[in-house]
């Protein structure tokens, strides 16, 4: 039987039957009064998940697009940047910045560590002259399940004081706070198939006051990403081009079952299940990727030592038909990533675990005590 | 009775059930081989659809961020190009060049005529040095219901020699031939909401020989609408960034539905049915925007002189529930737009004139002959 896929990815995430269902109505539309209710409220659903009262505006695209379109709005050709770059996406946005003419300055970690704060505090704080327009950071970094500090940093560059920061929360929003005005965040991007537990296809971008003003005189060419009349048409509760309809709708239904659970819910949800995670691979004996204590609660890598990665994820998938993963780039072949992010429920670990240790088994290097993972997943979900 | 909205703008565009239901499936994981199926399978059908063998790309976004990939991938700064503009997508094209800071030359005709290809050819002649870099031209201009004549400009485009020729076939394909290789097409771009027969959200261009040699030193700054990544991996059947798998789904379900019905049978039902649209609208004397001979096979524009075309277009869709387009910018009022593209039946067009003919009762102005509208519809579709 093949077609009851457990998606367990850190994108695209599981997604629940109504907002499938949602997606499969009719198209309307959107310069309608009907899509304009659609728009009004989705935008204030999404005020709510980033804890915001400014803009959060959606684009069809990519979270790539939205990432790319927080950096080219409030910079300008020359502009010197600080990127922050300890995994596959932190370099995707070095990239990016250099793909404009930005001056990048990288501050990096090894794959698996954290960003060290001190690093941007000591740049920052070097910066006299407040030449640095920007910090450019990953707050989830998918590649490697690493949680970077972002509080910290983001309080380095509030002391900086001429600054922006512009944050990748691609896996980090709706799996963990990311109090946008609490903490005077002035770029939030995201992608619609991770938190949020709705499929790939939308983009969103928070944009605070400071972020704006830059947008002013920024002068980097830019006509679909431009935010501009993004901003002005959301005025209106509406969009500058066709917007993505029926992701519209659910994405609609995605909030509002999101809203019922709760923002403290959900984090303690994701919290929990990482932890489960984590206490389940180190009881059979996988070691984490992730430095202690710096795992994202979106995503668990796990580096098994002495087996091929791929393996494991492949008995994964075709026995047990759960998706798990794999390493990018040099990390393909030595790490595996479980995806806990969205719509995961925890059965879901209980059974992504018994998955992995089944795999184990399979594979000549069972766990010293068969169903210690599960037993510990279950421990740590039922405290 | 509220709930039965009959869609007849220029997109949305109706979409098929099955192709709703397809994109209601769970999403699968991007990165497998399950969907790198799907990517080699839709590819085809893409090729198909565009008459062509080179590679057609698909983004997740707007056809206007497929139309602005197609210009930015192929120019550099300060290049040359000619953009005809007769109508709000001409406009923007004009804006995109602009905004990168491309040398435009404008060649343009009063809205709802078509652009001339006499222009054109003295533009190019008189373009001794080859200064001239691109023409960029819309193919069915969608703000008035005028279909330019593609393959008369690309004709001189092609005696030029040097020039791309990059189009707007956004409400062309899908509704009339636009045969890639056969007239030489360098970049065609067009979005899913339209001849696609599925929801707003993917973007395709189609890359010529040509094109890709002008990409190569195209200086253009962009990341996420940058097309050589999509082309090396659409090598692999895969995608860049994420790709909006469910709308993947649904792009395979309508593309299926579209080969089964044929190319040239469906262009002959777009005929038919804007021959239909047409008739109807004369036999009740309201006059076509479009200069006769040149209208467009997937959008009708009306200008009902004397009466104002929003309360026409409000009639329509409160008592009948049938969504026409209305006039944008300085034709707000002065014209409505029936849309017949995509996923439309013969009935549509009855049921539509129909519908119109009422609202003339309604506002006062009843047709000279009632019914005549759509008998002159049925007998052309009849024939």
């Amino acid at each position: 039987m093949k077609d009851k896929l457990q998606l367990m990815i850190p994108g695209p995430t599981p997604v629940p039957e109504s907002v499938l269902l949602a997606m499969a109505r009719h198209p309307i539309g959107h310069r309608s009064g009907e899509f304009q209710a659609i728009v009004k409220r989705t935008t204030e659903q999404l005020q709510w998940l980033h804890q915001t009262k400014g803009n959060v505006l959606v684009l069809a695209g990519s979270g790539t697009a939205a990432m790319e379109a927080g950096i080219i709005n409030v910079l300008s050709k020359g502009d010197r940047v600080i990127c922050g770059d300890n995994g596959k996406f932190g370099e995707r946005w070095v990239k990016v910045a250099k793909a404009y003419g930005l001056d990048v300055q990288v501050i990096s970690a090894e794959w698996g560590q954290p960003l060290d704060p001190e690093a941007f505090r000591a740049a920052l704080e070097a910066d006299t002259g407040k030449q640095i327009k920007a910090v450019i950071i990953t707050h989830s970094e998918t590649s490697t399940g690493v949680l970077n500090d972002l509080e910290t940093i983001n309080r380095h560059v509030k002391a900086h004081g001429e600054a922006l920061i512009v944050v990748d929360a691609v896996t980090s929003i709706g799996a963990t706070s990311v109090p946008v005005d609490a903490w005077g965040l002035d770029v939030v991007a995201s992608g619609s198939q991770k938190g949020y537990m709705m499929p790939p296809g939308l983009g969103f971008v928070a944009m605070g006051e400071r972020a704006w003003k830059a947008h002013e005189h920024s002068d980097l060419p830019k006509f679909y990403l431009n935010l501009g009349p993004y901003r002005k048409t959301a005025a209106k509760d509406s969009n500058p081009f066709t917007p993505a309809v029926n992701l519209y709708f659910a994405l609609e239904t995605a909030l509002e079952i999101m809203q019922k659970e709760g923002l403290e819910a959900i984090f303690a949800r994701h919290s929990r299940q990482q932890r489960a995670t984590q206490a389940a691979m180190q009881a059979i004996g996988l070691p984490l990727y992730a430095a202690p204590g710096h795992g994202s609660p979106s995503i668990t890598a796990v580096a098994p030592e002495g087996l091929d990665a791929e393996a494991v994820r492949k008995v994964v998938k075709n026995r047990y038909d759960i998706l798990l993963a794999g390493g990018q780039d040099h990390l393909k072949g030595k790490v595996f990533r479980i995806g806990h992010l969205g719509f995961v429920c925890d059965r879901d670990i209980l059974t992504a675990v018994a998955a992995i240790e089944g795999a184990l088994v399979e594979l000549g290097r069972p766990p010293a005590q068969p169903g210690a993972g599960v037993a510990a997943a279950a421990a740590v979900l039922q405290s």
